[in-house]
């Protein structure tokens, strides 16, 4: 068996709904439906909330991680989505991932790259 | 003001000693370290081992974030280190810290990604 690599997207992208970059609970709500909708498991969270708005949040999968920095004062975010291949194809669930994102923060996306490693 | 754009370095190396990509113990160790050298604000962190061995472990950081998955099996891991440049220049540093991470790891290099976002 050799390592199969996983897909991993990194976007920013830009919102006209930067209230929701600036507190994290409404997207703690979101990443669990999304770690529900695509049979994820998570392993452990960090969410963090900064004083002046915006936060910081990674979500720990087995099939490695999600990620979100948000900058509301510049309506927006970097976030990241990196599934293995280990047990089964993901590269879809990936995308499927960045889209939802996409949809959810109503984002417009400013730069992207899907490397696969 | 404008938005500045952090460095992200993501990379897989691999490494004669898979013993350290077995468990996370000596690496949490290693990872706090970076932190303290490097004068970087954790917010939260995970580590999770996995029965068969091999770890996953995210540090969130007000920088962003450093993550790690390790296949010891396959003798490899995957990195990130992602510091915004939010109140400094950062970008140095993401190159220190990877520097770091080959040497504690004994890792060479597989693949590099360099991405300003």
């Amino acid at each position: 068996m050799h390592y199969k690599p996983g897909l991993h997207i990194l976007a920013t992208f830009n919102t006209p709904d930067s209230a929701k970059l600036n507190a994290s609970a409404g997207s703690r709500i979101f990443f669990d439906d999304i770690v529900n909708k695509y049979a994820l498991q998570k392993v452990g969270e960090v969410y963090h909330d900064f004083e002046g708005g915006g936060f910081t949040a990674v979500v720990c999968l087995t099939e490695s991680h999600l990620s979100i920095h948000t900058w509301p004062e510049y309506s927006l975010a970097t976030f990241d989505v990196f599934l293995s291949n280990f047990r089964q194809e993901n590269d879809d669930k990936v995308r499927q991932i960045f889209d939802d994102v996409l949809k959810f923060y109503e984002g417009t996306t400013l730069q992207i790259s899907e490397i696969k490693r």
